[in-house]
């Protein structure tokens, strides 16, 4: 949580290949790295980019204490004059990323870092684990959102999540994709994140009996009461003793909002019940919260079987992406820069095409159709190259490039945009609100097909025609 | 990483309850919690505990700041005293715990917390979150070490962690459980893991040549010279440049040890190419790191098919338990204190049989047979019964209770041990490498059996004779 040391949380090659670009005098050898990922978690159609507030506050602290130093200087592998370098290092370089909350395809830059080797090198670690680790449960929060189809999702897992961040910045990245609070307290009080919670099965054990646990519970908190109901029996025992703590404590108050809460047991059958003997009371503002080892497809459903579900509670499916708890960015060189300036484009090949990487500085445009404001493509273009919207434009596909069409009356924004210049801050971050909207409207002007939970529509990532050229030019020149 | 605002690392509702506790003058209620898990990951048969040195510190620090009070002041939720008493707050009970490393096996406690109520629920959060998150690394690190037979495995995962301390407490929570080491420098810094690692393919992609990117790291690492030759073709350029590399730069300086590294394409078929190549070449002392996608399932496949790997590096399958990436510790209330200092049980019960709660404070035997030393079976009794190991002892199956044996020529071992008394500690936290050792023997003690990865022998936590009849008696009066 605190940036003081994070400095050395990088993998330890970062630091002995700086070493060795510092002996051989590539101090000043300006590269260009892109940040993308080649898979969509879950088989989804698209990813939610996250984690970019916490590398913009890691770049703008970045240094090496002494400590660190000390730490470096003790394994003896290092010299001298790059450890005196690494005192007095800043980050000197750029980058450009698509804002938080931005939908994003594979094998597109979401970040590009230009810089001089050694500090594109070292932040390399830090920047993949912040965007991987955000990314990866924004697009599992907003599944899990899509799936409750306008009912409210929070945030229930910091017990289950993989360490103290796992559980805070998760949460932060559950409330950008479209989660409505969380129960985490430190994720309200660092990052707006509404928390909130009433009780535990322990509150209730407490007590010599569940409907004294909730009348106390109700005169303490009139205005905000979920009552757990069943930690003995839902239907005989805990929405009977709700009912009457409710209509004891609230009712003569002129309060109707409540809430109830199943945590265990077939959700469909008791949620439906529960309805039937609420209403029959004249609860009908009571509203059910459940909680149980939920996600999309248990949350789809549920719906679908006519539970009568509010408000879902989901943990630890949601806090650590059960399903596909890991969002597979990766930190490649897509360029160097020439002794005379010149952005000199590089390649990795691999035997698997699919994983031969874009080379070269790049831009990226995502196309908007006029017409329905949908988003149509993304094309990937030099960094030089500018879309001339008044004009049409032929898309095709780098795989089969004979699949090919023109499109008109569009309209192109370039995703990346500039957050530091020269090491300096050039990004105003918005606020969590404000990248929360920016989010659900993103998502909003992606086609239905592509939303789809299983085998959505692939959206096009395209190459303009030169970057296609150039690209195939470098895997002629390299084999 | 620091433990500064931890406090508010916690649920909601352990704040909403414990304001009303304060309220309801339950603040001198003394209430006991243990912590246990209902299932291992991965279908295994034992878990490893890992996580308690963190939880550690996090109460010997724990306090809520100034800017935590007026935080939850400002939510006008919580009454003036209870906020006074926060400002205040400082854990002052007892917590036992089984030391960290130790096999543990689902339904009996692994850290057992005695406090006035509103303590122990703030701290329910934060302790489940250490312990749920090391423990799933530990017992996922320590599946792919015996998966490795001997091989070293080497934690790589920093960058597909899910944050921070995923990446630096996971690393040290793989390192307990039989990794030798890490990627993450500061997991090194902190806490001793030996990091270690060469080069990613961007140092290759910065020289004009794979040779000349050999040659120069070799040069400058010559003790350490780990190559990694997939960036352009393993056996036709990365396997002849680095032995070119090795034979020019190290034998001439008499130097035999040194490895490449494989992170692409068909691991088995190219390390037994490789091998061939090297020892025809007369490099037979260089090592074969394997690094692409590694973990329990596939190292012993590799292994079972004349893979010649001598080292597995694994990342993101290891540092997210990518299988089963949730473990899921529990913290119930088992008991409270009665006005006269009397411990009384407490019980949750489930519709599912297997969810009921072992009330009770309880202590935990393990049972080792003398002629063997292998671990027979754990037995949770009553707090203060104690298991005469000179006699003999009648063990049953709690869920079978026809199910009995007798076995004598035993040593019963307690495994909760005092952590904290009245809220001082009173334990020494061994050093890591104490814990990895005591970790190993410990697991040398379990029979192969529990050992096996599909389908294990179910270990057997039985309960004494008296703890099985207050359990019983508390499920018929709460009928």
């Amino acid at each position: 949580m605190t940036d003081e040391t994070y400095a050395l949380l990088c993998d330890f090659y970062e630091l002995t290949m700086s070493n060795g670009y510092f002996i051989n005098g590539f101090c000043d050898k300006i590269a260009y790295f892109d940040v993308f990922f080649r898979k969509v978690p879950d088989g989804g159609g698209f990813a939610i980019a996250a984690g970019l507030e916490q590398v913009i506050e890691y770049i703008e602290n970045l240094r090496f204490s002494k400590d660190d130093v000390k730490y470096l200087k003790d394994l003896n592998m290092f010299s001298d004059s790059f450890l005196e370098y690494l005192s007095n290092f800043r980050f000197t370089g750029d980058i450009y990323a698509v804002p938080e909350g931005t939908p994003v395809f594979p094998n597109e830059p979401i970040i590009t870092v230009k810089a001089p080797v050694i500090e594109a090198q070292i932040i390399e670690t830090f920047i993949l684990l912040s965007i991987n680790h955000q990314s990866l449960i924004a697009t599992k929060a907003n599944r899990i959102v899509r799936a409750a189809r306008g009912r409210t999702v929070l945030e229930f897992g910091s017990r289950r999540a993989q360490g103290a961040d796992g559980a805070v910045l998760g949460a932060r990245a559950a409330f950008i994709a479209g989660c409505e609070g969380t129960a985490c307290a430190m994720t309200d009080k660092l990052y707006g994140v509404p928390a909130g919670g009433t009780m535990a099965h322990s509150w209730i054990q407490m007590f010599d009996s569940e409907y004294e646990a909730f009348k106390t519970y109700c005169e303490l908190y009139p205005n905000n009461s979920t009552l757990l109901v069943d930690t003995y029996n839902v239907l005989k025992s805990g929405v009977p003793n709700a009912i009457r703590a409710f209509k004891e404590v609230l009712l003569p108050r002129g309060i109707t909002k409540c809430a109830i809460r199943l945590d265990s047991g077939d959700m469909t059958y008791l949620s439906r019940k529960a309805r039937e003997i609420l209403d029959k009371a004249g609860l009908t503002e009571c509203k059910i919260v459940a909680s149980n080892a939920l996600d999309e497809y248990i949350i789809s459903d549920l719906i679908s079987q006519g539970a009568c579900i509010d408000i879902f509670g989901v943990g630890e499916r949601l806090i650590t992406s059960k399903s596909e708890p890991v969002f597979g960015g990766v930190y490649k060189l897509c360029a160097i820069e020439g002794e005379n300036g010149e952005v000199i484009p590089k390649i990795k090949l691999s035997e698997n095409v699919t994983k031969i990487t874009n080379p070269h500085f790049k831009k990226v445009y995502r196309l908007f159709e006029n017409e329905t404001g949908k988003a149509i493509a993304d094309q990937l273009c030099v960094y030089d190259e500018t879309i001339d919207q008044t004009k049409e434009l032929e898309l095709f596909d780098p795989e089969a490039t004979w699949k090919r069409k023109t499109i008109t009356d569009f309209t192109a924004k370039e995703l990346l945009v500039p957050i530091f210049i020269e090491g300096k801050k050039v990004y105003k971050v918005p606020t969590i609100r404000e990248t929360r909207n920016y989010c659900k409207e993103q998502i909003d002007s992606l086609w239905d097909e592509v939303k789809r939970f299983e085998f959505p529509h692939e959206y096009y990532v395209d190459l303009s025609q030169r970057l296609w050229d150039i690209k195939h030019k470098l895997i002629e020149d390299n084999r």
